[in-house]
């Protein structure tokens, strides 16, 4: 299986693989693939830390970073990054009426409330990192080690990004959801163009994968376009290839495999989960993204709630709310489970069993060929 | 080109065209598809006629027929149709609010109000077909002609049909959603399982066809899938038989073509609408149905209004209207033309150019093929 991104890019299959879990990144690309770590609430240092690692596993295999960068990001969060008053000034962004609203979910479904001010903090952490000073950081620690890709979602890469990236000889990838973005994107200096459609779990706008796919294609060809959104399995990477890609972008189907740092309560979830089970919700990060349906995206998305605030104040409310009931849930309490949820897209559904990385891998490979063989099969001269 | 259903249905290609236009069923069956008419609102004495026009433009070609069928039918409707009031009481089913909210619509966009009684009656004319007596009266004059299918949408098909349709040997496809509604359409006695993924146009779920037909095929097996949702090309032909469907059934697409009876001004809509122009909404018929957002969609979606009533009441009120705001466009009226609207996929932004229906078919077929070679091309061992 050679397309022109495994020329590029020295994979053996055309298979990213987007994960937080530094095991799952080593997995794939040492499999063949190529896994790309995803770095949003990471701090500098700890970036360094799982970058180190993973040179240390992968014995020069390619594999990539991904940074989450905003198109718009809220003014006072960039200011209070800027001044003195950094944490405590987005704290106080928060108004009160959102605090009080997260205590009375708590209070319902019996869970705890954590230390609020340490939780906050830990919550405000993730939000000064969805700054540009933040990503640019982040940036900076990854362009020193062999990174062979990075990715930037959400929204047009700053120049100053793209530029130190194209300095350092790495291709940068940036996610798109519909083709006018994908055409800013070429503009802006993008070597890989990811389509990904809004079966997606993450941040996914509302075009199909079907449909979004063949128009990006066309729209920045010669550029090479890798398909997102509902890949899980051999037929979809066929599929996705037939549609005019170059290869694929996966995220969903990691999340349930041995090496994923998902937590035990919400990967039952996952895999007892249908295609039915997702939503597009702001209730985590501020900006709709897909996730397991829960009892905390019903509140927050009920239309007599306050509702969740923009990025990054959402991700303020909800970073530290949900390092909480992820912990109390793995207790057993009933509360906290029926609250717990994750990124994840529509593919949940297909995703039934707990599989090592590289399985996966190789399940898709194989998968493929059968997919390909039947179409051969079928356009067989009679 | 050759799966399991251009045996069994005698076509050259996989490809199914479901269109409300009897020209375009013909011309598809007679390129080597197989056109499947649309027969919603249409009378009985309507259908014969429709059915008698292309039996003698096929030459014996297979062509079917789809018959909306809903689940749930609006009690006051299936009382009224079964009583003498008819007509009147499900007129009298609709509240006045949404007459006059109807009423200031046309007012804001300066469209003449139609007469008003004598379109009520039309709408309630197509409204009286949704109830179960209506569409077994249009199945039982399909089933005098020789189809080769007979299709039902929104709905398992009540048992009475299935046996009809069975006992004249017609195989019965059944448009589903998701993969709960297959198996319980399987149960019920469906031969052909439409597996339409939310990108379509028309009543459609919430699971992408990339998601929606891999695990419909694997619910259904060994019964012939078809996957529907987003499918304009062959490129997306190719991947939906490596999904592992059968074969395509695609609907949006035929709007555009010479012989479709679109409306010019919506067809212009159309041919300039990107990906990105379609919405989900209850604002034509009650249900959810995606179509190109416009003025119509946007006054009845709307947080501050009366919102659409369920089905059939909601096709009372818009058939009547959409008919005159479809005649009113026509003649230049430019508040007409800002609310027509009909029912299309998101892969209306890839519809850019008027051409015959057997055009399309061929551009369809050739795309595949190429798209074909280009996975072998891929996979062939370096």
């Amino acid at each position: 299986m050679r397309t022109d991104v495994c020329e590029r890019f020295g994979t053996e299959f055309p298979l990213f693989a987007f994960s937080h879990c530094r095991d799952v990144v080593a997995a794939v690309t040492n499999a063949g693939g190529l896994g790309v770590l995803g770095a949003v609430a990471h701090t500098p240092d700890r970036l360094e830390e799982e970058l180190r690692w993973i040179d240390d596993h992968v014995g020069g295999r390619p594999y990539g970073v991904d940074v989450l960068v905003p198109a718009r990001i809220d003014e006072s969060a960039e200011r209070a990054a800027r001044g003195d008053g950094g944490l405590d000034t987005m704290l106080a962004a928060v108004p009160r009426e959102h605090w009080d609203f997260l205590a009375g979910l708590f209070d319902r479904y019996g869970v705890p409330l954590p230390d609020f001010d340490a939780a906050r903090r830990a919550g405000a952490r993730g939000g000064t990192q969805v700054t540009t000073r933040g990503a640019t950081e982040l940036i900076d620690v990854a362009l020193t080690h062999p990174i062979a890709l990075i990715a930037g979602a959400l929204g047009t890469p700053p120049p100053l990004m793209v530029e130190r990236a194209k300095a350092a000889g790495v291709p940068v990838a940036a996610l798109v959801g519909t083709v006018e973005h994908a055409r800013r994107q070429v503009a802006a200096g993008a070597d890989l163009i990811v389509a990904q459609g809004g079966e997606a779990g993450g941040h996914t706008g509302e075009i199909s994968t079907m449909v979004l796919v063949p128009e990006v294609v066309d729209a920045v060809a010669p550029l090479p376009v890798l398909a997102a959104g509902g890949i899980a399995t051999g037929r979809q990477m066929a599929a996705a290839l037939a549609l005019g890609a170059s290869g694929v972008w996966c995220g969903s189907v990691w999340l349930t495999t041995e090496e994923a740092e998902t937590s035990p309560a919400v990967k039952a979830k996952m895999l007892a989960a249908t295609s039915r089970d997702t939503v597009r919700s702001r209730s985590r990060t501020g900006k709709p993204a897909r996730q397991l349906r829960s009892a905390w995206t019903d509140a927050w998305d009920a239309p007599d709630g306050p509702g969740p605030l923009g990025m990054p104040l959402q991700m303020i409310i909800a970073e530290g709310a949900m390092r909480q009931i992820t912990k109390v849930a793995e207790s057993g309490n009933e509360g906290a489970r029926e609250l717990a949820n994750y990124f994840v897209g529509q593919c949940v559904g297909l995703m039934n069993t707990v599989r090592p990385a590289r399985q996966v891998v190789y399940d898709m490979v194989a998968e493929f060929a059968e997919a390909v063989e039947r179409l051969d099969r079928i356009t067989a001269t009679d």
